[in-house]
């Protein structure tokens, strides 16, 4: 969905009033989805919309029935505990719903007495996976990320010839992606401390995060049919925030030659919201590369992706410790990151993922890998903020970092902004490192 | 389930004559687990047992209800269109049900009248990959392969330095896991073919197979909680056939960071029996590494491992071509392989994934990695054994092969051989080749 409809109109108003607070970012406009219960309860975990402070009811809205066609019909495939059915339908259905959703919650809306009860606060909630996710690829998109990296292991020439044609990417792991994740410190082998030794084993001593998006696949495609960069978009659902939780020690011992495993696959924490990609419209921007940059092959090039194939989406970092918790000091922010400046766009991922037949199916879930900017204070993650290491950050209540001490808390945040237009929320990715269990 | 128990005395035969012969393999004693349906018809999937040339409609027999106990529980989990329900129960489940099926199906079973009108023939029988696989996880165990490829590109050096301590593996993508596959050639970039050049796209000029076996999780582990190797084998099912097939042109220009993706991930092909690790106890042998090997680091050593990790399971490759069906020629062995000779057991492979707190799952499958002897007949890929493409390989009927051809089709196979014991089979990994779509 590229177009503007009503949906984006920026004038409109909710009835409920905690909508229209540009401070929460949960506007009639944003109507992103999760899938949630009250907290500490046995319900059934059920499909909801955010609007200002609460999530709409979706299982409940849909025993209302109170929508026609499309609109009902994506609207009965949001009773599971997953998004999955709903993610299943095509694009002309999610906006059907998302239009009958507008009109429902806008002021002056006749269902307003009818949907007021099927509110829950966002405060009372708990928050799940909102997909079953089958299969999960993360990707490597930012060559500000790349060239960082690979700075680190080859300073003369840190791109490898590959990046600027290959949409890089690799399967991660789908059983551990969690919301809210506490995880324990993964433990494993590292580098021997002498060529030819001993492996070391024991906790990771070089945990970090990385700011991603997660780009969650609606329609899926047939094994052995493709997806044209022309309709790529439409198979795309809408995109939520994933932290790639990665032991930078682990992985530089084990990831030759067949790529990282268990300095990823311990945990992946997203944010509880996925965000469509029709409320994004408003956030469109070109996506060009600069001068003397090669011209992607012709399955990567559509008119299209170079008018609008970009977003803007505002990324920032924020650390807590135990430390600033026992001072209740606000979370120091490390960094900030836009996702407009990716190398590779959304559509491009899902082009090249298919082109050689691989099957997408509802739910799967593409990382966009480490979200950099160009400049070093835009760094996605520690291990390029701290050089490798070798330069600690210092933390405003005093402390510092290289890598990730346990009881350290990592909140990934996203927003839309633009003048004239409500600012758009993507929640966070919240999570926190427990120590290494025996 | 090390030892041996009375479903293994050699001398049970069944009550249905073609599961006493042996050039079948699917006597009394191995009891397969499949998914299947008759073939052409719109029945439910549902989970089956080899048995002789029938399978044994578990849903059918689960509503008849013969069984007690753990076996009755076990058995009622054999009624959805995959096997994961039946996985996710305990080793002491699936044993009961495993003895309970020995004593329904020998001969003097006061149950053959009510077994006998729920066996459909395995002709008439079309099949589905057994399980609903979460997350697909691939190896590299054998030190043969990876001498072998690393002798490709490193003469003097093939082994990386991680190789004899980390039981390297990578996530796979379990969307495109199939039985009876016939692919349609994947299409994707490939190097320049100068330095600096634009890549090349299009069809795949070096396709290969690789020979592995799958290993399915049965029971899963909490995440943040590994599996020991004391306790590891408990929590495997069992294991099938797997085909790996490999894009070896798209692989060399994609896999530089992270690892193989679309040169992997457009199909993999398994055989539609899960043969159990309880039927395989007769077939365990030592797992005991050459003199002068390095000893694994204590996670992933034990008594029992050494003493009898490993099994003998006799693996074979075959090759057809359009031309050789159309002269009516059987399929020529390309290769025989064991899977006694790999580097690292089962066992270590589920300790490895979850020393981290990595989360398996049921129905999550671990392939071994492509399993190459210590021969260069052995090999279990085109790609060792045409050395890289140089040496093409003679077919009896008059054709060569460097990389498969369109219409190809390979066909590995597995079994179990023992003097005094009945042969096991695991059926086979069949897959073709068919033309690369525009």
């Amino acid at each position: 969905m590229t177009e503007l409809n009503e949906t984006h109109d920026p004038a409109l108003r909710s009835w409920l009033q905690s909508a229209n607070d540009d401070a929460l970012g949960f506007p009639v406009q944003n109507l992103p989805f999760c899938v949630f219960r009250r907290a500490g309860s046995t319900e059934s975990w059920r499909p909801g919309t955010g609007i200002g402070d609460r999530i709409l009811d979706l299982a409940a809205l849909a025993q209302a029935g109170p929508f026609d066609g499309d609109a009902a019909r994506a609207l009965a495939a949001c009773q599971g505990p997953d998004l999955n059915a709903l993610m299943a339908l095509d694009a002309t259905c999610w906006s059907a719903l998302r239009l009958a959703l507008s009109r429902a919650l806008r002021a002056g809306s006749p269902l307003q007495a009818r949907i007021e009860p099927l509110l829950v606060a966002q405060a009372d909630a708990e928050f799940s996976v909102p997909a079953r996710i089958g299969d999960y690829t993360d990707f490597y998109i930012s060559v500000h990320h790349a060239t960082a990296i690979g700075r680190q292991f080859r300073p003369d020439n840190p791109l490898l010839p590959n990046y600027k044609w290959v949409p890089i990417g690799y399967h991660g792991r789908a059983s551990s992606i969690g919301v809210g994740q506490h995880f324990h410190r993964p433990v494993g082998q590292t580098r021997p401390t002498q060529e030819g030794g001993t492996p070391v084993f024991g906790p990771c001593a070089r945990l970090d995060y990385e700011v991603e998006l997660g780009v969650f696949i609606g329609t899926g495609n047939a094994l052995g049919r493709r997806i044209t960069l022309e309709h790529a978009e439409d198979y795309i659902f809408g995109m939520t925030i994933l932290n790639d939780w990665s032991a930078r020690d682990l992985q530089a011992w084990e990831y030759q030659p067949l790529g990282p495993f268990l300095s990823k696959n311990f945990a992946s924490t997203i944010s509880p919201w996925i965000v469509t990609l029709e409320a994004l419209a408003p956030f469109r921007v070109p996506f060009q590369r600069g001068a003397g940059e090669p011209q992607p092959l012709p399955y990567l090039s559509s008119a299209h992706n170079s008018a609008s194939g970009a977003f803007d989406v505002r990324l920032r970092t924020e650390l807590g410790t135990e430390q600033s918790r026992e001072h209740g000091a606000p979370r120091a922010t490390l960094a900030r990151s836009n996702f407009r400046d990716a190398y590779w766009s959304i559509g491009q991922l899902v082009a090249h993922h298919t082109v050689n037949g691989c099957n997408l199916q509802p739910g799967d879930m593409l990382g966009t890998g480490t979200m950099s900017g160009p400049e070093p204070d835009q760094a996605g993650s520690l291990l390029e903020l701290s050089q490798g290491g070798k330069t600690a950050i210092s933390l405003p209540w005093g402390e510092t970092r290289t890598f990730l001490q346990d009881g350290d808390e990592v909140a990934i945040s996203a927003e839309c902004v633009k003048p004239g237009y409500p600012r758009l929320s993507w929640g966070a990715a919240v999570g926190r490192v427990l120590p290494a269990l025996d």
